[in-house]
């Protein structure tokens, strides 16, 4: 067991810590992710303690300098991680010491690395979030486009994915707007509650320091301080709150890859991802595999497992700090990292979708789609809706024996099941007039798509409008 | 394999359902409970048909009497639920059309029971939130008024259940405060999403009556219209973000659990439960038993393993509506009963705990707690923060060896680790100096305790003011 | 708030419990299921007790009529469970007293209800594994048969979803039967941790009574008593170890369901649903929906869900029985019936699927599932295998172009990609050819189908004439 | 856009991968750990398929020589993998190609990728499984021995953590080593099932070359071929099942966690953890953390959220491969290095953990812990034990009001409470009595505890003896 000593909490301890134990519990090997939103943390704080005469104004300014060369220095790759340093902290910490000596020492007055690392990741996670609303602004779009572009487009409407009735392929893409629309809701809400700000909160019961919170908030642009210290070292909420919005956003893109992969199927047949989405097999020459939309839905499962993960460590933990909460960072950063990815990915690929709306068009005709229609057809004649139904359900019976669709049939042959069925009935059986009847708000009828697009266009751009950026 | 039939949409099949399938796939045995809502969307429902002329004023009339009287009768237990009518929509309908004949098949015009389930659990669960709204409302009341009576109450405060430095009970009472007002606000966030009306989306195309759905939103308290038929009734959001909410609600307040059964235990002995909140064994007539606090400490895996349901039902579903989503009531019913369980019983036992003082100052009074205080008294003295701690560290492992606490070491013990300190050293050395100095927003020092608990009210009355109901 | 006292541990509280805590903190609303096992367990101690002298014969056998006669009262429904006396043992030991009076306090002597619940639950769980047992024999049985039927059927195999190579149809349900018989396996190894007895653990030490805690595990059927006390008590692995089985379980059932899904839809139509598996739509007459498919698939879900449940419950707590730990039955409970539900839906509906073999046939022949034969063929000619695959490449893009299968093609349109082919090509390019070439163990062939399916019959007589049933 | 294009499948192809899609789904920066097994599995492939025939001698020496050359190369260093060669089996197999040439491309013959990665992953898990198993070995052995050297150590034994018995902290000890037992028992049945070969199976129906799968699963070492070809690439029930049993050995760490982070505050003073397992504070210089259990603690979500990952990846996909699939090496290669990582750190620290014996009795002086042990007291002298109980919970409620514990009270204190106590009661309520007492199989007396740990070091030294390694 070879052994090793840390010089900054030292005094106290008999025997070094051990080597692998040194390993196994730092944090440096992820946390450095965080160097950028440390250092400016760093400095803002330096910048506040010289305003309230903790630090004077030279010291102040050579911290800012020396914090800044190590940023430039981290950034050109002129930097050594050390293990026996723990974590973010301490490395930029025992660096700037060597580059500004003393002064150095005095940058940590008034804190500790428990409000420090809470307002690192506040600070990088809200980066990351204004990056991750912008993917969703540009996805929502190409939604949108694509919705009004094909709003005429007829394709058979699943539910049990048997064919229920026709609607119109840009209703459908409308409805993943609506999906993917609340969960960048979800954002903007998570988003309030990341913006406050712990440091001030030191270990756990604040500083003797005559600080000012305010002004620390205020340059790092959080809202406000957080109001409870020991809440404020000990608050993980934040990244549970991210990770629930990344796992309905997953679900969500799990939901749509499920129908393309369905759709590029050689059964379906309904639409071709362009072949830069898609890769082929080294065994099996003729394979062209839709492997976005399912490498998207495997990521739904990793994504699932950071919210357990996060929500496992947190239960039952007493306050304040424990060493519990360094395993928040790679959940959430993975997370952050799916999301970015996926919502690229999607955001290339939605606007080039091409349908194949012949395709989409015959599977619509087949499956007694307009069944529905035949039924509102007796009502209209004055038919009770249950015995329509029946009618209905016997016709359909009879097509599958004869292998003919309802709009296949003669009049007489539909005349065999109720007598209330006249020429007439024709036009309700074709797929236009079924999507067209369609017509309020919500439904499926092709000026309803077009409308609803627009109403998404607008919405979407006073959401964005009035983000905070 | 004995058999039945369904009358409602039998006409295409050639065998009846296997009666154990019929068990199976069965709602009736949950979704009863929801009966209220069911026919609360049904009146709305016929009016707004009447209002567009689909139903005339006395079939409407008969269609409400009606329900009017099946909502009687099932308070009364004057139901018999049949498993044959598989779920709450056709039990209900079956008794209307019982009751006041071929009206009764008229209700269902312009409707399909996807979009009326997922109405139905709207209704419901807007209800349950704004019941478990009063509830925060009533804990976090609690809270503050524990907090600000123990505001000068001194503990110590923990970071990795060691000795950190000393707080206020009333201060760390205010951290769960924080906590569960953060929950209080992502409920409100939910209720927004939750707000919106699928009816009129019918099977998942809409419908080719002249529906009125603006209306019908009106009618039952709706802000607006489900704006696209497919995602309405495909559409489980709510239930997921509901059950995050839970989810993070559960975890704050296992934590709180966790550290009542700590406080409560012989070795920590912080607090008193009162008797009623606690029971006794079987075999060891000495024990009580904190039961309230370890129950909802267990409720948490409840909660958390609905939201993975939750999750996993909707992942890879394909539109619109498929059997799969029977699965998300029991769940969702499930997380509101907890929720509701665990916060009345923390509504009721928060503001009854009776604070051990005496204990818990003892305790602060060991550990060290001061030591950081020291610390920054030599820094004060313009020893280097990182060389004071240094000589702090030293002097708590002579307090180890010796058993004295910082306290109660001579100015002379002190002094073997540096000259700097003097006669002055000892009021910063005690419990009450070291809290009053942690006196900025988010500090421990009882007077910040009183302004936070002061804000915390007044932020309270606003938001609560500012509820829809 | 109205309170209730309980006579059985209140000596040392000085105020009753308050009645919603009661009703809060009781499990008697779900663990009465346990009754017959709680009995059984009581039946066992008694003898034991009167064994080793602590009862008297005439004292064991007063209680064992007792407790006989509480389990015909409980059977023909003449009991009223109380929320006051908490569980299953408190309601059945009151009512043993009533009975026979001051002996039946004689049954709790040296245990403790944690022991006792332990033991119970156990007994519970290894009488429902037995069940489960039977039935994964029978869907096993019903699969081997099922493809021994279509051991020759001809169908596209899938990878990506992208038609890959032909299969038959017997292999596929053969696959489905390898996965559920891991699934047999795991339950086999789950059982043999479960049956170990927790009986004589009493509270968590032991007991002062000079128990055979081997008499008691002989006479419940147990391998052995559990080896240590504070485990025996706080032990709930084998809850979390049979809910892992039940994940993966359903995780197999949701695969088949989601193959049985899609190809029961139109774009599919490879197989046919008896009519008494489906269940038809109230607004749709033509519908027929694979709905005992779907809601498996949805099931998996819940089943997650109790695993994730069970495993927050037992995370972090310190030994021994913490109140926390009654939250382990619901989950179990709803598991088990869960797994048992869908092992008998799928029991009757696996071998009663009907092939659609021509359509089957058909879409093989679709999607160049033979463009590996072509390259196999090319290097037996010579040709180095990452050349052939170039070649296959080629030809499949102009049969995508030119709408041709491979098959299809003239002899002279295949030499445009390559010289080496000659008219043999077309013995290797026909689905049979393709199937019967794959003739290995594990392969597709029909040959090997049907000699894998003898030796899984074969092996599960095996395995099930092992059981210690 | 910029864009590359993939010669392994790109005959059918009409426009390259986006270079964004390329990274997107590359898996060469995590499966590049996979290296060794990959190489060794290309070598037992090529060795069968010179056995029958389908490669000379000469070429399986050179690709046998080629890929022991780049295993070198590899551990090296000198590899620069390529994102656009994908994968380590792509990226292996071009560079075996630059250095022998043409033979290079006919190892792939008779396999495909889908097959390849199945036998790696199976390879890979079943080396980390033998060294898990090895550290498992450690660590029991540790505790055996812990708890032999404090089989006559008295502590009060907790359930609700209110003290209840006491009992003998070696007791205690062998509680945790059966739990890590059955950990130990369901890691071998797990390696069961992971022990078979799926090299044959090729991309999911087998292949027509007249491959030798016994020789393959010979070379490897696996007990069989998968039985079905279909499954065998499918199947990832291994990680499952992997990750399952990581689940329930880092809950068991996380309860033994907890409990070291209780005993190790100054509020239970039961134990010291060596400075080398601990780490200090930068801000407070008395802290010595108990980092090392609390860190495991925290691990255990990252653990189940890992199991949820894979549960959720796995649900609703068809047969046979997907590219989700994809998603199931970073959660297991992330809870094979968590589980070896806890494992090595409890192995050197459990046998270091000192007992402080003093303050555990002391604690368990307090309490009333042998409250039961009078009540067993007055039932030998003919008190019925409901009553004995109540008789006690007076004596221990005039204990609370007097500050005395039972064992304090002179005879005719407790004689207040009943006449049938005598002086012979000291010796049944001092805690040397009360353990001793407890005296069976299970039970905590010292002499059971060392008979128990001297099973325990036989069982396992057959369990190890049985190792297949």
């Amino acid at each position: 067991m070879t052994q090793q000593t840390n010089q900054s909490w030292g005094g106290r301890f008999s025997e070094p810590t051990d080597t692998f134990v040194a390993a196994f519990t730092a944090s440096i090997g992820f946390d450095k992710r965080l160097y950028h939103h440390d250092i400016r943390g760093s400095i803002a704080h330096a910048t506040m303690l010289s305003q309230v005469g903790v630090l004077t104004e030279d010291e102040r300014d050579a911290i800012i300098d020396g914090l800044s060369d190590i940023e430039r220095d981290i950034e050109a790759g002129n930097i050594e991680w050390s293990v026996a340093l723990e974590d973010i902290h301490m490395n930029i910490e025992a660096r700037l010491t060597d580059k500004i000596g003393i002064t150095g020492k005095k940058l940590h007055t008034g804190r500790s690395r428990n409000d420090q690392i809470a307002t690192d990741i506040r600070l990088y996670l809200r980066d990351e979030i204004d990056a991750i609303d912008l993917e969703l602004t540009r996805l929502r779009e190409g939604m949108i486009t694509l919705a009004d572009r094909e709003a005429d487009t007829i394709m058979p409407g699943f539910t049990h994915l048997q064919t229920a009735q026709p609607v119109t392929f840009g209703h459908h893409v409308l409805a993943w707007q609506e999906m993917i629309g609340r969960d960048h809701e979800r954002l903007r809400d998570c988003r309030k509650r990341v913006n406050v700000l712990p440091l001030g909160a030191a270990a756990l019961a604040g500083t003797t320091y005559p600080i000012d919170r305010h002004v620390t908030a205020e340059l790092l642009g959080f809202d406000r301080p957080a109001e409870n210290s020991l809440d404020a070292v000990s608050d993980r909420d934040f990244a549970i709150e991210f990770t629930s919005f990344a796992s309905l956003l997953l679900m969500h893109l799990s939901r749509i890859s499920e129908e393309l992969v369905l759709w590029s199927s050689a059964q379906f047949d309904f639409i071709d991802l362009p072949d830069r989405f898609c890769t082929g097999s080294s065994i099996m020459p003729q394979k062209k595999n839709p492997d976005v939309p399912e490498l998207v839905r495997g990521k739904t499962g990793r994504v699932y497992g950071h919210l357990m993960s996060l929500l496992t460590l947190m239960k039952s933990q007493p306050l304040a700090y424990n060493k519990d909460n360094q395993e928040d960072k790679e959940p959430l950063f993975d997370s952050v990292d799916t999301v970015k990815g996926c919502l690229r990915a999607f955001g290339d690929m939605i606007p080039a979708i091409e349908a194949k709306n012949a395709s989409m068009y015959e599977a619509a005709r087949k499956g007694f789609s307009t069944a529905t229609d035949l039924a509102d057809y007796l009502v209209r004649q004055g038919v009770a809706f249950r015995d329509a139904h029946e009618i209905v359900g016997k016709s359909v019976a009879y097509g599958i024996e004869t292998g003919k669709d309802l709009s296949e049939m003669t009049l007489s042959e539909l005349k065999q099941f109720s007598d209330t069925i006249e020429q007439d009935v024709f036009e309700v059986l074709t797929l236009e007039g079924s999507v067209a009847a369609r017509n309020h708000i919500g439904g499926t009828a092709p000026n309803q798509v077009r409308a609803s697009a627009q109403r998404a266009r607008d919405t979407l751009a006073h959401f964005t409008g009035g983000t905070a950026q």
